[in-house]
């Protein structure tokens, strides 16, 4: 989840201003409706070191009734908690029904500064994980709100805060040997981060990333994602209270809210965190450029295709990207140079009838390579939370629950030693227009425009954000998405290429 | 789940004929209307060799309509097959909307026969266990029934059947130099079987173990448990489809069903499966063997209450059973002999208001003991699955999930060292009405017996229901459930000394 996060979001002070305005009186009238309706509420704040967490808990406890909540800093186990079971200390705090528990770190502290620190043992590393989303779901399934932040800063901004810190006598003792070693190791720390958040982002209680280098973005992400979390919860909270008191649909769907509830603030980009809105699309190659890399990289690939195929090596390689984005493109450049007998192309269309009679992932379980074999998708089962998902073909449960089906997926390949890949083929909506017009001006292109590719354009708001989520939920350590830069076709081709030999000369160990 | 199991069971020729006759249509019908409403059915034979596998196979698949069925033999991977990820086998097999698929071994084979077998790494199996429940969760979310039978048949009637089939030149064939290797380390892998049975009894594909020494009662309550379950997934989806169709829920619940169905014919005793029924409840000893032996075992308990303390060993001893069972009687026996420092009482009566705003478990959360001492609860957590069940006080959903849950909170108990042991206090009705009547003849023992007791027991036939489910759900390798022959007290008192005196003795090395 952190590859791709795009630290440089800010807002301005009268942005910040208007929007905390609105959402400050927001939270108060929710936390009132949360004591009223019997609501538990988590808030734990989790991240890296001067990330801000005490700050940011500072400004959300200014817009609530001091009655209503406590704060828990979590240090290392007491004598007293080091005598029970890991998770007895946070058991004890969950808060009672209307009330609202946060937390600066948490029960992550077990596979995240502990693991770090190896006080963590491994054999407990293994079990943590799962009694971790045991306690979290047993709370989510009797109606606790779960709401799991992590602050995010870069190696850099953290050393600089560091450092400021430790200019001041007064605030020096706040910076350990522990906070410098983990900013040294920053990239090693952020693996284990990373694992944390994949391995923990559940449908009950998903994990929200804060950018967190400008101070104010944070807060008003934090707002809006606690917000959220609550409001949803509510939501659903009156919806079973008047299925229990058996309303027919219409008149649920008709009565009033118990508060005005406006979601659509709640869906701007400051929501967003993948870093697709930043993508720097003017990365560009030369014609020679491009010859002379392409070049290189396909004699590098030929190469290892014959390499993957002694070692008995699989490779998965999924392409998803806009319409128009450069998918077949550089499917080509990256087929040229491989022998035909050893991989293979799967078009993913919309299912035929023997597919749709199955589980949506069976067909693609079908093609799962063999050993020393490569499987190439020309679209995927990432459809399910993409066009599935905005046209209506599959049910809102059903795409939210993909996020983590297609993960197990990616899981089970990968275990079983396959390489997995995903390409995200990026290009803007001008590039995207141009292009359109190519082809329908080109009788050799024609037939690769329909009508259907200027209807989905239409909805490209629509699938900018659902591209974001699932970008997110499903970029893992095992099996990543790589966002490639489209406008210019040949940097695109030489990206994908080039991310291919790294993955395989990585395995190969030949780097 | 295999520890308690009565393999004794059987039915006479004419019950036998009689339910079949019952049964057999039944089925048939079933298949038409799954096939009708386009439901996917897995069947799933599991067990000990010469459980009888393929003749109940064939049993089965009398009643069916052989267009509408495919039996797959799960043998060896092949050369193909073990070039592809484990799963991908059995993805391939799935079968499309209204078909049957019936697999004689399955995906189970990797952590049992071959990890018996010493065929699957040890490193595979951690993420296995992970793969399978996802596996079968992603498959009844779309839709699918997914039916485990776990067929089983002790150390003795298996080298039995084995012997007849080598007696026979034209059988011997079958009796492979593993089968003769796990008769006879019988128990080794029944451990190994009953912790794949526990790591995946899931509330969307629990087990069922069929008791196999008899050939005809196995049969009848393998086509009992296929025949509830495609029941009850027809029933669901014939609400899905009628809220779908926006019907009010009066209009729902007048409607006829798709076919007669009746439930009561498969609740009866065939189904259950723990060894309730058949517990020899007239063991007991004389009042000198009874003193003798709570004296030599309260001396053991004595001095390894003082080396848990000084080794730092947490226990949870839970006390469950019928009213008047003995339970009180049991625990002070076992108290006695304890330094009062270094144990608690907790007692569970109905939820205070405070315990009433937190997760119905959290209050046992709060009483979990420190290392080396010891926490003895009268009544337990498990009064969810039974009072609250039986009473309304909780949902079917929630009471459902309670067997997960109690599970996942016993094994971070005991992943944190604690040993936790459960014990079923067991006395017949007649022995129940006998005590009562003398609590409430005796002055001093009236403050015993209410009406509610009297109420609780008009229900004895719910109770009997709810513990075999429980027992069979929950009872684990970790935190197993001891079921004590209660009518003699003095067996029981002992029969919880020793267990205790055991498990201690077992932790601390002394055996």
């Amino acid at each position: 989840m952190l590859e791709q996060i795009d630290l440089t979001k800010k807002l301005s002070k009268k942005e910040y201003k208007e929007k905390m305005e609105y959402l400050q009186p927001q939270l108060a009238q929710l936390q009132r409706t949360c004591k009223a309706m019997g609501i538990p509420v988590m808030i734990v704040f989790e991240g890296f070191g001067a990330s801000g967490k005490g700050v940011q808990i500072s400004k959300l406890i200014q817009s609530l009734d001091p009655r209503g909540f406590s704060v828990y800093a979590t240090g290392s186990e007491s004598e007293e908690e080091k005598m029970r079971p890991f998770l007895w200390r946070f058991w004890v705090k969950t808060p009672p029904k209307g009330r609202i528990a946060i937390f600066d770190r948490s029960w992550y502290r077990i596979v995240q500064l502990d693991r770090f620190d190896k006080v963590t043992p491994e054999d407990k590393l293994h079990y943590a994980y799962g009694e971790i989303n045991s306690f979290e779901e047993q709370l989510t399934a009797d109606g606790t709100v779960i709401i799991k932040l992590f602050l995010c800063i870069d190696q850099k901004e953290q050393r600089k805060r560091f450092q400021k810190l430790m200019d001041d006598k007064s605030s020096a003792w706040r910076v350990s040997k522990g906070d410098l070693k983990r900013n040294d190791r920053y990239e090693e720390y952020k693996q284990i981060n990373d694992e944390m958040l994949e391995k923990t982002d559940t449908e009950c209680a998903p994990w929200t990333v804060i950018e967190s280098t400008d101070r104010e973005f944070a807060t008003v992400k934090i707002y809006m994602a606690v917000i959220k979390a609550m409001t949803e919860r509510i939501k659903a909270e009156q919806m079973k209270q008047e299925i229990r008191e058996s309303k027919t649909s219409e008149e649920v769907s008709a009565e009033e809210p118990a508060m005005p509830l406006q979601m659509d603030v709640l869906d701007e980009k400051v929501m967003r965190t993948s870093s697709l809105d930043s993508v720097d699309l003017s990365k560009s190659y030369t014609k020679e450029e491009y010859k002379k890399k392409l070049k290189e990289l396909q004699e590098k690939l030929t190469h290892l295709h014959g390499e993957l195929y002694r070692q008995r090596i699989p490779v998965i390689l999924g392409f998803e990207g806009w319409d128009a984005g450069g998918k077949g493109g550089a499917i080509k450049r990256l087929t040229e140079p491989l022998d035909p007998r050893g991989y293979q192309v799967n078009p993913t269309a919309s299912p035929n009838d023997l597919e749709r009679s199955h589980h949506y992932l069976w067909r693609f379980w079908n093609n799962v390579p063999k050993a020393g074999h490569i499987a190439i998708f020309d679209r995927t089962w990432y459809g399910r939370v993409m066009v599935e998902r905005i046209e209506g073909f599959c049910t809102e449960q059903e795409w939210k629950r993909a996020y983590k089906e297609m993960n197990d997926m990616e899981a089970s390949w990968t275990n079983a030693g396959i390489i997995v890949r995903k390409f995200w083929l990026q290009i803007d909506k001008d590039e995207q227009e141009r292009r359109f017009r190519e082809r329908m001006d080109n009788p050799q292109k024609q037939w690769k425009i329909t009508d259907e590719d200027w209807r989905n354009r239409e909805k490209w708001d629509l699938y900018e954000k659902a591209v974001d989520e699932m970008l997110i939920h499903t970029s893992t350590t095992y099996a990543p998405w790589i966002i490639v830069e489209g406008n210019d076709k040949y940097y695109a081709r030489v990206k994908v290429l080039q991310t291919v030999v790294d993955a395989l000369e990585e395995r190969l160990g030949q780097r």
